[in-house]
């Protein structure tokens, strides 16, 4: 007779947006929020029994009042995550483990007006936090970021075996996608300065960095993170080498020296790789596994 | 016997960027071109004689060409689009209408770096050209602008049927992605600044009306656009009215005073019109018809 | 003073799953609605007076309550727009011309099973219904249909200019996403049976024609719709060329003859074209007009 | 100082068609093809030398000749996925574990035509195979099977807190979109007839399982898998709740006996759970972890 494993349930994507209109201007926050519960479940699947089952139902409820109730920590994806994960692990008894995945949307002023945004696009600010035996953990991220360079990155000296057929360069352009989750280790942090700073460092290295293989700028935005940010323990990258080839304009009698790129979809190199702190504890559940092959 | 009707046909989609390196910092443009070509075609649709086709292969090399040899017009959309246009219909004889339209993805500097770069994402810029006859009209565009105000806007008074349910109010979330096509009279423009001040205007009419419909804040925009912008003929707008919808907490004993709101997907209300300068001449070709219903 | 000119607005994308319980086996229809509605809506865009407007919500909850009420006319696309149309048009005074959108989205009966389905995926059925002036159109359609042929393609004899460096070939793979709407000119067709001979007809011209170019394939499918289906006017085929690369082998000492093929995501050619039954009356406004650049 | 943690690299998406020709009728298989390596990379890391580093572009090349050199093995994604990832993993020496992940896209034969093919759209059948210390791990897969029933879905006698306002119902809509993931213990299996079988297991036990949750449909589909499959040691679903919701038509004084439903996209149940074999072997690195939150 089969046995059941590890199961997890409960309600993705609740797309909730509050308004602070309490001051002049106005503020808002823009989420999309998925919660999953482990514990002692199995009634349900084994038997149909539901005497132990929070709806998804209720867990949509209960983070659009948490909208509401939750005071000051609406106002961030990691103290909005730790408030409903505390929840339905203290609040419902059978809940073992309560994992909340918090999307954020960045909206700037529009116009300088003080009711009115514009939806940023340029990148979307995440936060998963795991409650599980009483403790939190907390990764705070970004993905969706789409950065590119036009010189200062070589790619040559590589290994070669009999299906190896590309040319060395010693300037090419390179672009990726960033999608990074680094692990919090602090649960009191202010977490809009802490995530602004990660921004400004993973933007910067990228930028100043001298690159010999996306590989190399990974564990250079990965080291600038830890070094500058002493509440994160470890940090995750993974980076999608947005390919831009460069178009062969010889038929046409036209010179191309690195000016008219293709940029292509599929494939795309990917790069994945971890940094941690010397010493940091091990991070656990900290990290969302949807990340990584 | 079936005949033949109208026909097209050419290559969509050429993902070409186009880097800057005479001076320091280094620029670059995004493009997404697609070109389509109508003429005296109908040999290879009813023979498979391709005489006269030039490929849709060759289509995009001229594209990437073009990127290389069109010198300034390469900077912007409605430049880039008017040569490539203009290249087909007066060199390739058996071309009659050529429509060349220009997704362009507008990039920041990173980091104040000369040579990186991050994609804006906010929006994306498009031009629609067509050639025909000798003539030239040039639509351009934007789409993706998400924007959403907290406050000033009603709705209420409205008609009702056996169908209709919806409470009126005087306060709403109003949020909408505006997708909007100016045609532009002036084929001298200064494109970017004429983009720039179109998206001033339209962000600037939204943050600042206050509205008694999406439909009324529609014409507000457009007549802005073409008020103060004489070049400008004929501005087509699609508003999707991205629903906030109030989250109802009395359940949960709680008030709700507009604070929060699940944002929904679908359906959606869609409100599309138009707004023309007075005395303008018909606008012919020169939008792209996949805006619309 | 800038003018208002051509306007809609409507209900995008409601979303309704119809089941018929009557009988046994189950039966159920999923559509996708959007309805859109022009007429003397001006008051709104002028000044904010909606004394004239039925509400998009009442245009969804018409769409819902005539999933129930509109009897047999429910099990098709062609027929449930027709219902809706005329009832916005014929019910709703100030409606001059409704357009009624509907995607239906086929599912099969899973495991012989009375109550139980899966979706075909394998193609969304469409139909656009507009009625003007006390008069209807129907352009039932299809789209996402994607079809290959590994042989029976060639490609050569093209049109060559400064940019043209495309080989020419003899036998190639040929694969499209069929998007094809054709106008109804019986409006009391059988609309099942009708839609499933169509579909047949093009995927039999489509497997079976010896293909010298996609533009002569979509003029073959087309004249075999017309001529097979005597209550078709016109039908539109829009055919992007899903180019399948033979990949380059040769630096691993591998011969490629027809076998292992790339398949690019972009850019794609784009072939579109009509066909029209001789002495057809003029389609009016019949087609989707998001159909072609 | 900050410390390299865990890495990966490879290239993701080769798109790679592979036509049999050798018969009549021609067959294909449509494969899209994710490899990532790990094992003695840390010094591209690290110091940017790139000596160990294969190219991802050497791992596409080596996709597209496998797809050529691999023989029979081409025919089914898991019997690819192990070649390739052999290959990686014995002829590459720093590499210590290859992951590859297939996709594959099934065609039917079109208008029963030797050379013709559409795609079928239903489903995404996919392998993931890892290579590790000498030994691999296959995990079968499918995803994107959408399934309805109609009747025989009960939800009831849950749990109730405050957040809790879900009404029971003793007869409800019932659809998901199945994920799965089987850990296939014996690595000579007939992929082909495995898959099928899996296919026919799952689609039949969801459709003859009288439910009276989803987590109870997810452990019947799961044991039917595993007690029918010998050579399948566990298996992994993943099953969101695609909500049909009954439409309130008491306000247009219309009935609604469970026959129109509003198909909702966001927010939606999440249930995922994972049915062993007694006895199985723990799986070990089998499953591709970006199933699951």
């Amino acid at each position: 007779m089969p046995t059941l494993g590890h199961t997890q349930y409960g309600k993705a994507e609740t797309r909730v947006v509050r308004v602070f209109r309490d001051g002049d201007p106005h503020e808002i926050v823009d989420y999309n929020v998925s919660a999953a519960l482990s514990g002692d479940f199995a009634d349900t699947h084994l038997t149909g029994d539901n005497t132990q089952v929070l709806t998804t139902d209720a867990v949509k409820n209960t983070v659009n009042a948490y909208a509401k109730e939750a005071g000051e920590a609406v106002r961030h994806p990691e103290s909005f995550g730790l408030a409903l994960a505390r929840h339905f692990a203290d609040d419902v008894p059978q809940v073992q483990r309560a994992r909340v995945k918090v999307e954020s949307y960045p909206w700037d002023r529009l116009a300088a007006h003080p009711h009115a945004f514009s939806r940023r696009g340029a990148y979307v600010r995440t936060a998963t936090v795991t409650w599980q035996d009483g403790r939190a953990w907390v990764a705070s991220g970004v993905r969706g970021l789409i950065v590119l360079k036009t010189t200062d990155s070589e790619f040559h000296s590589f290994y070669t075996d009999r299906y190896t057929t590309l040319p060395p360069t010693n300037d090419r352009v390179m672009a990726t996608e960033v999608t990074a989750q680094w692990w919090q280790t602090d649960l009191d942090a202010d977490w809009g300065a802490s995530f602004d700073a990660v921004l400004v460092t993973l933007s910067r290295t990228f930028a100043g960095h001298h690159s010999l293989s996306l590989q190399q700028t990974l564990f250079a935005m990965g080291t600038a993170v830890v070094e500058e940010q002493p509440g994160i323990g470890e940090i995750r990258l993974s980076l999608p080498n947005k390919h831009h080839f460069l178009v062969d304009l010889d038929p046409f009698g036209l010179k191309n020296p690195g000016e008219v790129f293709h940029a292509a979809d599929r494939p795309y190199g990917l790069i994945e790789g971890t940094v941690r702190r010397d010493g940091a504890p091990e991070a656990g559940p900290a990290f969302d596994p949807g990340q990584g092959w």
